[in-house]
């Protein structure tokens, strides 16, 4: 089984193809598959306190991993059919992200960036 | 730079230790996080036709990937805090994906796979 | 002011077309504005405990106001552009969610309904 | 049945007394429930047209008008647990907007307002 990105990519586009479906995948309705993926997340922790949502149960991580699974295959798509590299556009945001949010200044805080600057 | 999906998550997971935010990353909380960026995906297509999506001028490109870039970023905390190996996770997921629409049924088709059953 | 939903759903229908907006407004683009403003309602809770969103200091409370009215108007908007009656509609869910919910079944319970059935 | 927000409220704080369910709805939580509702609305339009999504069948309309209803329910939920009035909210959000929107620079245009500023 694919045990990198790209492997994982391709596995996707492939699927797509065999269904014809690249006709539907347009970013602006794959944006939207996407945050209905993410939302699935969201359901299962809505009513979880948050001690609670860091020791799932053993069928609740498996139903949680499925949910993640369906929002990155889409976040993957998203990047594919808009050109964007994913690995690279994710090294460089972590790295604007490291600017905007300086060790010295944040550390144990959960202040949003704006607070610095 | 990493180039594998393990290199980041080692990449995010040290950021995140040098920040002392571990404390603020439950699972409830990163799966707030993460469709708070799904969102700001989302706003770039809202007002455009699926046409215009389909061809994105350079800068909202960019801005694209950086949202999607922080959407990835948050998807893998997730996965790294409830301890889901997210490549395995997702090729389970596509390989589920691939019985609930098979090819011949849905080919070409965008109902919804219960429309098959 | 505009004192009912009534009222208020006129004076949205009048800013739209003082603008000539409604060539925008297509249900499938007013659910993608809809869920963007109810992100940025989850994104002023998402670091915060339960505990310190039951007490939100007065900025924080006019903020997350100014969000929630943001949503209303495109929750508005879709019903007015798909023909709902939003009164109607939410008195006719709230029956069927009491059906879902037996008062007593559920009290001081966050199962999820298909528990009970 | 009631046909004010005001009457709608009160039927919805009732429906909450009888279950106990008070204590699960904080503003974290509520703002949680109502993405996953708003992300309910969304999922009936992501693989539409836009042209598709402004003629529904009378059997979507109705799924449609449930999720909105959802979504709503969970909107006055946040209001009445923070203290906020949700019609003078929206009434200065209105005129808010009608500043940042002013008629003579943005008839017809779908632009984001920062571009006016």
């Amino acid at each position: 089984m694919p045990d990198s990105i790209d492997a994982l990519r391709a596995r996707v586009n492939q699927f797509v193809e065999e269904r014809d479906w690249a006709q539907f995948h347009s970013p602006k309705n794959l944006a939207m598959a996407m945050i209905v993926e993410a939302a699935e997340v969201v359901e299962h922790f809505q009513w979880m306190t948050e001690a609670d949502s860091r020791q799932l149960a053993a069928d609740t991580r498996e139903q949680v991993g499925q949910e993640l699974a369906d929002t990155f295959v889409y976040l993957m798509r998203i990047a594919e059919v808009c050109g964007i590299d994913l690995i690279a556009a994710t090294n460089a945001k972590i790295a604007l992200n490291a600017q905007k949010y300086p060790v010295e200044k944040c550390k144990g805080s959960n202040d949003k960036y704006t607070k610095y600057q």
